[in-house]
C-alpha cells in the first residue's frame, strides 16, 4: 500500500468520526439553544453513546497503525496531509497509553467536577467542589505520567497541549512582562487619569433593536450570511460544523447594550476564522487545528483593536444613534469611544476591560502552574486568589462565587487560560505588521472592514491549522512572539485616552 | 433463553436504535429550525450515515430473529411488550424482502421526487415532477408487491399501513357519508347563509404580542412548560424526543394573528399527546405508535372542537384584547367567533377552514385511490384534480402550484391523507362521550383545560400506541368509527352559525 493509499484510508475513517463529531455537536448546540430543561437528562446519555462510537472509530487497530506508520514515513503526503498525521499521532501518543478504564473514570470525573463547580457557585461555597477538583487535577497528573515524552513539569505538559511549544520559561517571561508595564499604567490611571462619563452605558435598549445591530457588525465584519447563524443562549459562544455552518450565540441584556456590541464582535472574530480556513483544510481533516490562542487573537482583534477604536467607533456611532432613537441623544461620539474603553479594576474576567483582563489571567496563570505542580493544595486557592485579587487589581474579593469559582475552566482544564492573554499579545504583534499593508484605522473609519478580513485570510487563517503558533506568528510578522508591540499598544492607547 | 431474557435482548437493542432515531430527529429539528442554508447538504450527508447506522441495528439477524421468535410465542410477556412485538414483526414482515439495493434505489427515488416537487412547485409546472412522481408510485406497489401478506388492491395495503384495519371499502363509505351532508351544507350556506364580518382577520399585530399569546395558548392547554419549547420554522410542525423534550414549531405573519391562534392549539394538541403517554410506553418502546389519524385527531380536537367554539373564544377574547391594544377594540366576542368559523370553499387545503376542509381531503383520497391502483396515469392528476375541485368545492383552480401541487406528501406517500378527516370524525365522536362525563364547554368558557387533558390522558392517550383504530375508538366511545357525530356536529354548529 502507498503512503498515498494509506491516507485514503485514514481519511476515510476521519470522515466516518467527523460525522459522529458534527453530530455530537449539534447536540450539544441544541442542549445549549433549544432543549427544554427536561430534556437534557436524555441528551446527556446520547452524546455519551454516540462519543462512544467516536472513541471506538479513533482508537481502532487500524487507525493506529495508519497514523503511527504514516508518521514514521509520509513520503509522498502532501504537506497538508503532513500535518494531519502528525497532529493525529500526537494526540494519539498522548492516549495510547490510557486505558478504556481509566479513560472512563476520567469522563465521570469531569461530569462531576463540572456539576459540583455548578453547585459551589451557585451556593458560594468551595467546599462542594473542593474534592471533585482535587480529583481532576490527580487524574490530569496521572494522564500526563502515563506518556512516553516528558515534559520538565506536569504544567509544562499542559501548556505545551494548549499551545505547541508553551513553557513554563516562556509564560514567566510573557507575565513578567506584562505585570512590569500593566500594573503602573493602571496606578497612574487611577491616580491622575482624567474622569471618564459612563452614566449611559446601563441605559435600557429594547432587544429587537440590539438585535438588529449585533446582525449588522457581523455583516460588517464580512461574514458570509449563508453560512452563519445567530443565535441567543445563557452563556454566548461560537461554534462551527465545517465552514458552511458557522454559529454565533449572544446574550441580549435590556441595559447592557454597549457591552453586547463588543460581545458580538468578538464572537464575530471566531466566526470568520471559522469561515476562511482553506477547503483543503476540511477536505483533509486538518482545519480547526489551530490553537486556542490563534482563535482568541483573532476574536480579540476584532472586538478591541478594532472595535473599540476610535476609528471603529467614530463609523458606528451614526447607526447606534439611527437604530436606538433618543437613548443615547446627549452623547457624544467621542463619549461613546471613551466609556467603551474606561479601565476599571473589577472581580470578574468576562467583565474586564481591556487593560485589566491580562491582569485577571495573570492570577489564574500563577495559581494553575502552582496547583497542577503541587506547590500548593486546592486548600490554599481562594485565600490565595484573593490575596492575588488584592496585590495586582486592588480589589477584596467579597466571595468565592464572584472569587475562585467565577470560571468554569477548572472544573476540565489546566493551561488554557494564557491563551487569552497570548491571544491579545498576537494580535497587536499582527496588527503591527498589518498596518505596514493596509490603512487598517482608516479601513475601520469607513466601515470597510472587508480588506482587513481579507488580509487575515490570506496571512493568518491560511496557515494557522499546519502551524505551531511559533512558527506562525513569524510567518506571519517575521519574529517570534513579542509582547512589546501589546504593551506598546495599550500605553499609547491609555495614556491618550485618560490624558496622562 | 426465557421470553423476558429476549425481549431484553430486543429492548437493548431498541434503546440504541432509540438513541441515532433521536440524534436523526435532531440534526432534522435542526436543519428547519438552526441551520444556515449553506449547512443543509452537509447536515443531509450526516444524517445518511446515522441512518444506516440505525438501518444496520434493525435489521441485523439477532434483531430479526428475536422479533420473529417472540412473535411466534410471546408467553410471559406483559400486554405492552407483546403490542410492541407485534408492531416491530409486522413492519419487518413488510420490509424484509425489500433489498438493501432496493431499499437503497427508493432512497434515491424519495430525495429525487422530493426535489422536483419543490423545483415543480416553485415553477407551477407539473412536468418537472411527472418523472419522479411515477417512478415513486412504481416502487411503492413494487414493494408491496414483496410482501408475503396480500391486500386486495395496492391502496388497501398503503391505508392499512397508515391505520390498521384500513381499506377502501371503510373509507369509501365514510367519505361517502361525507360528501352526502358536507356538500348540500355548503351550497345552503352559500344560498342562504347569513353574512360574516370578517373584514378585521388581516389587521396587523406585532410579532412579540402573537408570540406571547401562542405561549399563554399552549400554557392553557395543560401542556408542562419545562418538557416544552416553542420556535418558529417555516412549516409549522411539532416533533419530540420523548416525552420530556416535546417542541412545537410555528410561523407568526404579521397579518394573520388569528390563525396563528388555531395553529398554535393544533400543534399544542400534538404536544399533549406527546407529553402524555404512559411512562412504561416510552420505557419499553412502545410509545408513538398510533396512527396517524389519532394524532391528528387530538390536535384537531384542540383547533376546532375547543378552540373554535362559542365557549373558548369567550374566554380567550378578553386576554387577546388586553394583548392587542386597541387592534381590535371594533369587534365583539361573537364576531371574533363568527370570523374563525368563516365557511369559505377556497384552493388550499392548509388555509380551509373546518366545514371544507374534508371535501380538500376527499379530493385526494379520490385520485391516490385511482392513480396507485392504476385506474389513472400521472398524466391525468392535474386535470382530474381541477375538475374535482369545481364539482365540489365550486372554485376554479389557476395553475398546479395551487393545484395538485399544492401539498409535499405525493412526494413520499399515498394513504396518508384519509387521517385528516379520520381524525377529525373520532374527534367529534370521542368529544360526544366526553360530554357525558365533563361540562366540555363549561370548562372552556371558565378557560380550565385541566379536566379534559386528563381525561384524555386517562382514556384515550393511555391506550392509543397499544391498540388498533378500531379498538382504540371502541375502547373510548364504545363503539366503531361512526361518522354521524362529526356530521351532527357540523350541521349543528354551522346551521346556528349561518343562521339557516
Amino acid at each position: 500500500m502507498t503512503n498515498q493509499q494509506k491516507f485514503s484510508r485514514l481519511r476515510k475513517i476521519l470522515d466516518d468520526a467527523s460525522v459522529y463529531g458534527r453530530s455530537i455537536g449539534k447536540l450539544n448546540f441544541d442542549m445549549q439553544c433549544c432543549a427544554p430543561e427536561e430534556g437534557m437528562e436524555q441528551a446527556g446519555e446520547d452524546i455519551a453513546v454516540l462519543s462512544k462510537q467516536l472513541f471506538r472509530l479513533t482508537h481502532s487497530k487500524t487507525y493506529a497503525r495508519l497514523v503511527t506508520e504514516l508518521a514514521a514515513d509520509h513520503e509522498g503526503l502532501s504537506p497538508v496531509q503532513q500535518k494531519v498525521v502528525e497532529h493525529k499521532n500526537d494526540a494519539w501518543q498522548k492516549g495510547k497509553n490510557i486505558s478504556a478504564k481509566l479513560d472512563y473514570e476520567m469522563t465521570l470525573a469531569y461530569s462531576r467536577a463540572y456539576a459540583k463547580w455548578l453547585e459551589a457557585k451557585k451556593a458560594d461555597d468551595y467546599s462542594i467542589f473542593r474534592d471533585a477538583f482535587a480529583d481532576l487535577i490527580g487524574y490530569t497528573r496521572k494522564a500526563i505520567d502515563l506518556r512516553d515524552e516528558k515534559k520538565a513539569t506536569y504544567y509544562d505538559a499542559c501548556l505545551d497541549d494548549y499551545e505547541k511549544g508553551g513553557s513554563i520559561a516562556q509564560l514567566d517571561a510573557f507575565f513578567g512582562a506584562l505585570k512590569e508595564r500593566i500594573v503602573p499604567l493602571l496606578a497612574r490611571i487611577e491616580k491622575d487619569g482624567k474622569p471618564i462619563r459612563t452614566d449611559f452605558m446601563s441605559r435600557p435598549c429594547p432587544i429587537p433593536q440590539q438585535e438588529a445591530f449585533s446582525k449588522y457588525l457581523l455583516e460588517l465584519e464580512g461574514l458570509r450570511g449563508s453560512a452563519l447563524v445567530l443565535m441567543t443562549t445563557e452563556h454566548p459562544f461560537t461554534t462551527n460544523f465545517g465552514p458552511h455552518d458557522v454559529r454565533v450565540t449572544t446574550h441580549y441584556y435590556e441595559e447592557n447594550f454597549v457591552s453586547n456590541i463588543f460581545t458580538t464582535l468578538h464572537e464575530g472574530g471566531h466566526a470568520l476564522f471559522m469561515q476562511n480556513e482553506p477547503e483543503e483544510f476540511y477536505r483533509e481533516h486538518a482545519a480547526n487545528s489551530m490553537s486556542n490562542a490563534m482563535h482568541e487573537c483573532i476574536s480579540r482583534f476584532y472586538e478591541n483593536l478594532i472595535g473599540r477604536s476610535e476609528a471603529f467607533i467614530h463609523f458606528i456611532y451614526p447607526k447606534l444613534r439611527e437604530i436606538t432613537g433618543d437613548t443615547f441623544a446627549d452623547v457624544t461620539e467621542r463619549e461613546l469611544y471613551e466609556a467603551a474603553n474606561v479601565a476599571q479594576p473589577g472581580l470578574i474576567r468576562c467583565d474586564a476591560d481591556e487593560l485589566t483582563y491580562c491582569l485577571h489571567i495573570l492570577i489564574r496563570y500563577e495559581l494553575e502552574k502552582a496547583f497542577v505542580n503541587g506547590e500548593i493544595t486546592v486548600d490554599e486557592i481562594p485565600a490565595l486568589w484573593n490575596a492575588k485579587y488584592k496585590e495586582y487589581l486592588g480589589v477584596d474579593v467579597p466571595d468565592d462565587a464572584s472569587g475562585c469559582l467565577q470560571d468554569v475552566h477548572w472544573s476540565g482544564s489546566y493551561g488554557y487560560f494564557p491563551s487569552y492573554a497570548l491571544g491579545s499579545a498576537y494580535g497587536a504583534q499582527i496588527l503591527h505588521t498589518m498596518q505596514k499593508e493596509l490603512d487598517v484605522f482608516g479601513l475601520a473609519a469607513k466601515g470597510d472592514l472587508l480588506p482587513i478580513r481579507d488580509w487575515l485570510k490570506e496571512h493568518v487563517f491560511s496557515i494557522a491549522s499546519v502551524s505551531t503558533p511559533d512558527e506562525w506568528i513569524r510567518a506571519i510578522t517575521g519574529e517570534s512572539l513579542n509582547v512589546r508591540y501589546f504593551l506598546d499598544y495599550l500605553e499609547q492607547k491609555f495614556s491618550a485616552l485618560y490624558a496622562l
